[in-house]
């Protein structure tokens, strides 16, 4: 038993008073862990376009004051009732989603949006009392899609916890609880290509990036990136990108442009911008007859899609993934195996390491987009 | 070896002389098979949809003479050179598309769109020298996807002959060369419904009735079938069809009147319609996390296919299927085995008879949307 359990922690946090203003470091008080939920130690955290997305709050509806922070790696500090998969001690990576492993999409072996611990980004409190667990003076600070990472202490479902190796480095694997997953598996787990595959790629992000890993570890023969910043390229290559179509180089459309690179078409497709004009091509540069397209990227609320019906009538395919359909807590940790045993690279991911002090200069380097991940140190 | 081969021979065909006027069953000279085709004699031919389609030839490229069918079962008289899969006296199914077993796709798992053999319903003369096979008193008539099948005597590339069991009777399994495979397969084979599915039909034609079909042989909980005409619930109740949604019925769009009904949405849903107005409720009104919608029916040209994209990034599924991914000669004498070990209901769809000398009377049937399939003998 932790000398802290069930008492309130006083830590730093960095929390973010007003949109788009740099965050703060502030003590915090973080109350324990409530039925179902546990209190985190984080250790390392990192940083992701979504939170930097509604830390701007362009178009969302505001929720301030709040600590964001989703991608991180941190060790059980102390669980509240009724929490039996985990204790004190166990290393875990906080995830924006959960699995509840009692509903519908828990129990279908294709989904892993939880009906009750989907992501919510218009929550800031925890599930149970409606409340948050995040104060100063006693002033109610709003959590972040249940993980809330940019806090030494925080506290999460624990749906929303997979634990993972004690032995992996929490501050390489901490970037596994979002973006690389998200693009590792959206090439792995929705139609695995096989070896000599052609894939491409569209968006070279960090995400992209993951997908293209995928791809080379799925032993792809090509993997054509395709982004709008030809700079992107020579990074691109370390993930296993071959070839790169920028699309402002072709007076062709980008589909059209990969069809003649690849006598008809890719087998696989991966779109990571959530931009309608990647969507489109990412879908109709598959070849006819067995070619997927796996949309990643998230789209504006007002994007429509649209296609020939024909494009699907001969035998293309368009799904959607979310968080690479890895469930949390049951998959999540084989991903951790997988940089354990040298198959997955994660170290080339990372570009930058900050100490938590100046974290704001890590939300410089993405809006950027300089690097690709930032490992932000908690303890200085 | 028959006593006619090697030689023209001379027989009943139904032709089309011109677009939309009652065929005329003429004596017709039918050439000897050249390398790689297979000259048949067809015992039973039914009517399918794309008949009458090409027959009316509204908007499309006129091709007169011609003599269509593509429907039928029947017995090889004599196999041109290099043909060695097949032999006179064989009994077969000829397919409308083809499978050369050498392309990429007859290569691919998940392909059946051969390069060589798929579906062109501009050509009207055979693939090795660009001639018709058939001529009355020396004048040309052209053929219809490869079969022509409302002749006594056929040729036909030994890549669009499905080899069946013998034993198995032509006057049943001729309609599986086409629409009721087509269904079948759409449901079977693209992702097949796990027991206790839910499944919905938008169609309830002779297509859609197969894809309920094989909803119920897939043990399907609920199959509820979609359409405009209120009178088909009756009928269709004999192929699986549990309940009957028109969307003239309701005020909101059927997708939801599905997803109401279904708790979220159905599990798989088969588009059979080809009406676009019915192809975007049948991929909305899929679950998410795991829906899966297969389009079968065949879009108009101009049609345009819109959705939001969060239909897709919720994990939601969108294939197109061509001849149910059946792979003609590879897959089809299966599905005639799935009748043969009463898995397959096949009598059911067989509504009318006639004599060949009154095919035109199938067209009536088929223009009024009286019955579901009527089959043809060409003795008399």
């Amino acid at each position: 038993m932790s000398s802290t359990e069930g008492k309130v922690i006083c830590c730093r946090a960095a929390v973010a008073w007003e949109a788009g203003k740099p965050l703060v470091i502030e003590e915090v008080e973080v109350a324990p862990p409530q039925a179902n939920v546990v209190r985190v130690k984080i250790l390392y955290t990192s940083l992701c376009h979504t939170d930097v997305y509604f830390w701007e709050a362009k178009g969302q509806n505001p929720l301030f004051p709040r600590i964001y922070g989703h991608e991180a790696g941190g060790i059980v500090e102390s669980v509240g009732e009724g929490v039996t998969d985990l204790k004190a001690g166990d290393h875990v990576l906080p995830v924006f989603t959960g699995e509840c492993k009692e509903c519908d999409h828990c129990k279908s072996e294709e989904s892993n949006m939880c009906d009750l611990l989907r992501i919510n980004t218009d929550r800031g409190v925890m599930l149970n009392d409606g409340k948050s667990r995040f104060s100063i003076k006693g002033k109610p600070i709003y959590h972040f899609v249940g993980t809330s990472t940019f806090s030494v202490y925080t506290v999460t479902h624990v749906g929303c916890l997979a634990k993972i190796n004690p032995q992996s480095p929490l501050d390489k694997v901490c970037i596994l609880s979002c973006g690389i997953s998200t693009g590792l598996g959206a090439t792995l787990n929705v139609r695995k290509p096989k070896k000599g595959s052609t894939v491409a790629v569209f968006g070279l992000g960090a995400v992209g990036l993951a997908a293209a890993e995928g791809a080379r570890m799925a032993g792809a023969s090509r993997i054509i990136g395709v982004d709008l910043n030809s700079n992107r390229f020579e990074e691109a290559k370390k993930f296993g990108i071959t070839e790169f179509v920028n699309p402002k180089d072709h007076k062709k459309p980008v589909q059209e442009v990969i069809a003649e690179l690849t006598n008809g078409g890719v087998d696989r497709s991966i779109e990571c911008t959530g931009n309608i004009q990647a969507m489109i091509p990412a879908f109709e540069c598959v070849h006819d007859g067995w070619g997927v397209a796996v949309l990643v990227g998230v789209p504006h609320k007002d994007a429509v899609f649209t296609t020939h019906p024909m494009n699907f009538l001969n035998e293309r395919t368009l799904k959607g993934t979310f968080f690479g359909n890895y469930k949390p807590r049951t998959d999540i940790p084989s991903v951790v195996e997988k940089y354990m045993n040298k198959e997955l690279e994660v170290d080339k991911f990372i570009t930058h390491q900050l100490p938590f002090s100046q974290i704001n200069k890590a939300f410089d380097y993405m809006l950027k987009g300089e690097g690709i991940r930032c490992i932000i140190t908690m303890e200085e």
